[in-house]
């Protein structure tokens, strides 16, 4: 298929034409790769910010009020809700996305949902791809929603520069549902719904979680990985109230001042080869599998080492160990 | 860490050493990778059930039901609950977990929750070891529970050798949830709580499925791979009421007929030969994302590219093809 009319319209801001290179995109790997060979060139300008938090903690308000403000700012913003625990479409997240909809002209807003399908080369191939297309498409700032917590956020962060976690007073559950492992790729936290009682109980609790991860020896790659070698970011925390728009001016101070951090530190370049490097193992797995697929069903050798392992003479493992050896990149 | 203290006390059907040598496994890939190549031998000998339903089927009380059955009939049993969705363990699971453990003695029922904490070489992996730990601890008979719908069940179903759905009368969606992939694989339906209204209609509901099912040209390849040109299995359909134990007899029948079928046709040896591909895959998946992260971080060729990519001259797509071709493995 050509894609150059849909690409050359994305490039004018077409939203349909975004649209619909998304879907592409989506279903199709190989469309994927044709489609990002011809955009890449033109990414790069979005500032792509991640924000979570668990059920209930009212993100759908919190991005609706930020949206606002950047709009009102004159930016163009698009909306990437991710649900990577649903295999259906629809559901709150759509929900969410008919709701903001009301709120802003096509225009300046682009909000589009996924969820996990089985995508070839996985749900966080697939959004990435899907950012991209917004950065050509001329999205100034990207939001990426996620809901729940899990290594899948924490893969699909990894293309986002700041990562937001929301959390509210009361529900206390939270802070212990995003430990495992997006609490150490966050950069600001929020504490959403300040008006309810509890905020400040809320907002400390979060300072002694940080507390305790600064002293706790980290041996987890993902934030070595961002701020490796260099001096952390000690994460921001702000409360604020998103029906009314309050505090929000030191909220985006907040985004603001990480941004600047990220350039001055230098820190913004590892992110960027952390981006691509995770995005390349990605597409990698996928086209290694695909490879792996292609040789187990066809390879005589192989077939061979299946009979054995049907008897039992040959493991799983070992024999993972014999293809690996069979393509020639046996373990030193 | 030598191993074989536990597993000469596993082959003893010691359930400590069946505890703690899957603990190794869940944490460990390469404790996985010496384990299983120890006790690969002593597998092959359990049979193995996958089952599934919506919240709110029953699945505790019909799989807390079957067991006691099998347990009378004297089989020792093996019961792992496999929550794809969830990060955490505990919750409903584990509630479940330890209902079930009330009713039954250590010695012939076997039970063990699996949640997808970001297991090395994934879930579907450390599940098939697992079974393989159980399989060798002397089940004769082991039950994969999983909760949800999703690829993730999909991929773990295929080391059952039977998958049973559960159904129950009025839950409207419940039908609409398993379509996405679970269907196909499925090859028995269970009404439960037939003593409920509707639990005919449900039966005639899943009925009218099969048919458009029946009409419908698949190039779905998880049923292609289990029954592959040999013809198919129709699934069987049945009611039962768990909470009494009604109708049991019929559903063992069921089992025992899908059982004695895919011996009978052969089918069995596909069954065999996709589920050591699918394990072998999901291995190969992880060995090669090692190799490739290993490249990407210490490969100075690489370390060219990913500044190409960072200054949008290479992207990720044409980098993972240039990747390819330097472990000399070009598409052809």
């Amino acid at each position: 298929m050509d894609y150059s009319n849909f690409i050359s319209q994305l490039l004018k801001g077409n939203p349909r034409a975004a649209a619909r290179l998304i879907t592409f995109i989506e279903n199709d790997i190989d469309a994927a790769e044709e489609i990002i060979n011809s955009i890449y060139g033109h990414t790069g300008n979005a500032y792509i910010l991640g924000i979570t938090g668990a059920p209930g903690t009212g993100k759908s308000t919190f991005i609706s009020t930020l949206i606002k403000i950047y709009v009102e700012q004159g930016k163009k913003i698009g909306i990437i809700c991710v649900d990577p625990s649903s295999p259906l479409t629809g559901g709150a997240l759509l929900g969410d996305r008919i709701r903001m909809k009301q709120y802003f002209s096509l225009d300046n807003v682009f909000i589009r949902s996924m969820a996990n399908r089985g995508q070839l080369g996985g749900l966080a191939r697939a959004t990435e791809d899907v950012i991209k297309i917004l950065d050509a498409y001329g999205c100034d700032i990207i939001i990426i929603e996620t809901v729940g917590v899990g290594q899948s956020e924490v893969d699909i962060f990894k293309s986002a520069q700041t990562v937001v976690v929301l959390l509210v007073p009361g529900l206390g559950d939270d802070i212990q549902a995003i430990k495992s492992g997006i609490m150490e790729i966050t950069d600001i936290f929020v504490v959403n719904k300040m008006d309810l009682p509890g905020a400040d109980k809320k907002v400390s609790e979060i300072m002694q979680m940080l507390e305790f991860r600064k002293n706790y020896k980290y041996d987890s790659k993902d934030i070595s990985e961002k701020y490796a070698k260099i001096e952390l970011w000690t994460p921001e925390i702000t409360k604020v109230n998103s029906k009314i728009g309050e505090n929000f001016d030191e909220l985006l101070e907040l985004i603001q001042k990480h941004k600047s951090f990220l350039e001055e530190s230098g820190v913004i370049s590892n992110y960027m080869k952390n981006r691509i490097t995770n995005e390349t193992i990605q597409i990698l797995k996928h086209k290694l599998t695909e490879k792996v697929e292609e040789l187990l069903s066809s390879d005589k050798e192989i077939g061979k080492y299946i009979d054995q392992a049907i008897q039992k003479s040959l493991d799983p493992y070992s024999m993972a160990n014999l293809i690996i050896k069979m393509l020639g990149l046996e373990k030193e």
